[in-house]
């Protein structure tokens, strides 16, 4: 199975559009599935999406929302009649309706949140930052109680309407709402309806307090293979669930955000294609000029050794040629660190490894690229004298580019800074300057100038 | 809550060992989720794993050469007797005995193949590629008949016996063991016992077919927020399923090797301090050289205007600037590019788009950086004309290697070549040749040398 042809069918419903066909356009996105629905619904016209989405079926523009960008959606609510958002957004699953009432304007949010059927499953969760467990959660969930028996467990489940067709587990609290267990589905099934669900029940729940960060709620879920894991207060109190589906998209987001950061840029708020050049241009002019300012220091550098170069200019025929591959060897390292304290395969403790790892590694890369270079300066003609001064020199630039690469991205996680701060480019930029040091410097004593 | 602490356990687990006190060990490690006593028995030393394994809870045995490293498990089933690696794998699940089964020995895989309890439930997933759907899958799952009531249907769930206790959804065949629809647990247990399956299962039920890659997998279960996938053959009969957990390992896996891959280097294939120098050294020279090679041009290029830097030695300290800054701008753009296209924000058909995105964007940070560059070559004392020069200089290049960008993974992907070859260092190293092109063309029509 691919995905439909959303191009097509996009195709299909502007027609109709352009012909004040809404109701074939309705039906038309009706058929399809929520994801397919937000995605042709987000390439329409402002003016169509506004006459579309009161229109649609509440459950479909709920979806909707749900789906499409969190801006495009707050943008989108701002322009319909405020009952018809109050219709769809008492559809809307709570966390996706508080991220959307977040986003909007505090006043209209206020409005909106008094004039729905259950504020008291939004309300709490408008307090949690977006990045935390508790930003991530959904208020609605069904908790059993320990002396429930299965029978009534299972009455309980069939009374209970959510706007997800879907249990995962079943949290099991106390008297004083506090968790204490858990029942898959299938125990509950299994059981002899007068069971006790405190009997059937697994003590041992795994649980996060509401402020923990969504990468540590994600490395957890992945970690125990949960698909559903509870929220709790400072008194074990269960105030919500996070489920597989939403942790998937902040484990893509994460590596997204990444490998921009990796790429040298700051990550992009919207997916790429939806981003105007100009914010794209925001999110990378600051890196660009603060590596051109530590850039800078080449030339300060080459100046410095100003003398050596006019006596041997040959000298400056190697310049790209070392930086760069100190630039490449270093980037290697990098990424690969940074990647590895991203998915826990390294810890902080583990830095010393790491750093003593990338030393026997620098030493056998440079070995091999001090080999290839010094033949291949030979060839280009060079004295034999400059080509020992370049095999030396790409040695010790390799070694130190991989020690670099090892000690900057465990120092900043030390420190409590993104590890991504040393980007690809921000290794060569940083390479490019010791590098030139390290080449002449070994010039001056091997060829006495 | 945060994982226990692994390091502090692993020593009281070692010291036990050393006390010759297996049993203790044995207590310790049972005590602890499956993840966590992977974690601590991947640390042990071989010779305690091999007497270790045989004496665990079977099922606990499983479950370690389930979650530790394919490689270790192949290495560790080597070293015990045979009946005992056939009574652990039996408790395994399909899925993974075939994963491992495909690790070993062929010769030794046959002999274990041949004795287990089902050797039906795993023989058909060892013909399927590993990063394929049909390696993803597996074939221990509860298929629901049509005409089954919902009575029925409870029952079988009661008398199935599956490894993992989890149900995600309940899939339906028809009399041909060709899938026609899904129920998912709480349907089943809210509808009336004599209900037909057929009568409350949604028909519209999304499945692959088990060549597909494991990333298309992935890329439908999120858009679609699907717990479990249905894999069919070519006449839509059910294979298998593959579940969400051991997709967002691959999820997680992907980004990995992209990462790896874009900062220059071949992804490992253990985690990163798992594996020894020398594999990293492997996995990492080979581009080294090729970068190498091509960076050689620059040589040449600088060779090729000797003349020109003799004239004017102060030509050659802004090279590392120049350069540099063209390898950053063109490794922003490769970085969003390539994981646009990863995560789907963009398709092959939306290359000119992006091309377009990117001059813009270009011309954007071509004209900033110009300005920028000019005025520091004024600070550095410069004359006028050589200012001018660099500032034009960095313009271009900026320009063109966002050009490059853009065109270079778009075009990659549009012959099927995996885009994440236009890593950051492939890029600065193009750039740099051609940077050091557009450098002297403009230096020698602006200084007239």
């Amino acid at each position: 199975m691919t995905y439909p042809n959303t191009q097509a069918i996009l195709s299909l419903v502007q027609d109709a559009l352009e012909k004040d066909d809404l109701k074939k356009a309705i039906q038309i996105l009706q058929t399809l599935k929520p994801a397919d629905q937000a995605d042709i619904f987000e390439d329409l016209d402002d003016e169509d999406q506004v006459s579309l989405l009161p229109n649609l079926k509440t459950q479909v523009s709920a979806d909707i929302l749900e789906n499409i960008e969190d801006e495009d959606a707050a943008r989108l609510v701002a322009k319909i009649p405020e009952e018809t958002a109050v219709r769809i957004i008492n559809e809307m699953e709570p966390d996706e309706a508080a991220d959307l009432l977040g986003d909007i304007h505090p006043k209209q949010a206020q409005s909106i949140l008094a004039q729905l059927d259950n504020p008291e499953e939004v309300r709490p969760l408008l307090i949690h930052p977006d990045e935390s467990a508790g930003g991530l959660m959904t208020s609605e969930f069904l908790a059993l109680r320990r002396r429930m028996t299965v029978r009534d467990a299972l009455q309980a489940v069939r009374s209970w309407q959510p706007d997800k067709d879907q249990i995962y587990y079943l949290f099991v609290v106390d008297a004083n709402l506090k968790l204490c267990g858990v029942v898959s589905p299938r125990q509950l099934i299994i059981a002899e309806p007068d069971t006790l669900i405190m009997d059937i029940m697994d003590p041992d729940v795994i649980s996060v307090k509401a402020g923990m960060d969504q990468e540590k709620v994600a490395e957890l879920m992945l970690r125990y293979d949960l698909l559903a894991l509870p929220v709790v207060d400072e008194n074990n109190v269960l105030l919500g669930i996070i489920t597989i589906d939403d942790v998937m998209d902040v484990v893509v987001e994460e590596a997204t955000e990444d490998i921009q950061k990796l790429g040298g840029a700051q990550p992009l708020d919207e997916p790429y294609l939806l981003t105007n050049a100009a914010s794209i241009f925001k999110k990378r002019i600051s890196w660009l000029l603060l590596l051109f300012v530590t850039e800078s220091l080449t030339g300060t550098v080459l100046r410095h050794f100003e003398g050596e170069l006019e006596a041997v200019v040959a000298l400056s025929f190697f310049i790209p040629l070392l930086i760069g591959t100190g630039g490449n060897a270093g980037s290697q390292t990098t990424s690969t660190i940074i990647r590895a304290l991203a998915v826990g395969d390294m810890e902080i403790g583990d830095a010393l490894k790491a750093i003593w790892h990338e030393t026997r590694v620098g030493l056998l890369l440079g070995t091999a690229m001090a080999g290839v270079a010094f033949i291949r300066a030979l060839t280009w003609g060079s004295p034999s004298t400059l080509s020992i001064t370049v095999a030396l020199a790409i040695f010790v630039i390799v070694v130190w580019a991989n020690l670099l690469g090892a000690v900057l991205p465990t120092l900043a996680s030390r420190f409590k800074i993104d590890p991504t701060v040393v980007s690809g480019p921000v290794m060569s930029t940083l390479v490019d300057a010791t590098g030139l040091f390290i080449y002449f410097t070994i010039a001056k004593a091997v060829l006495g100038i």
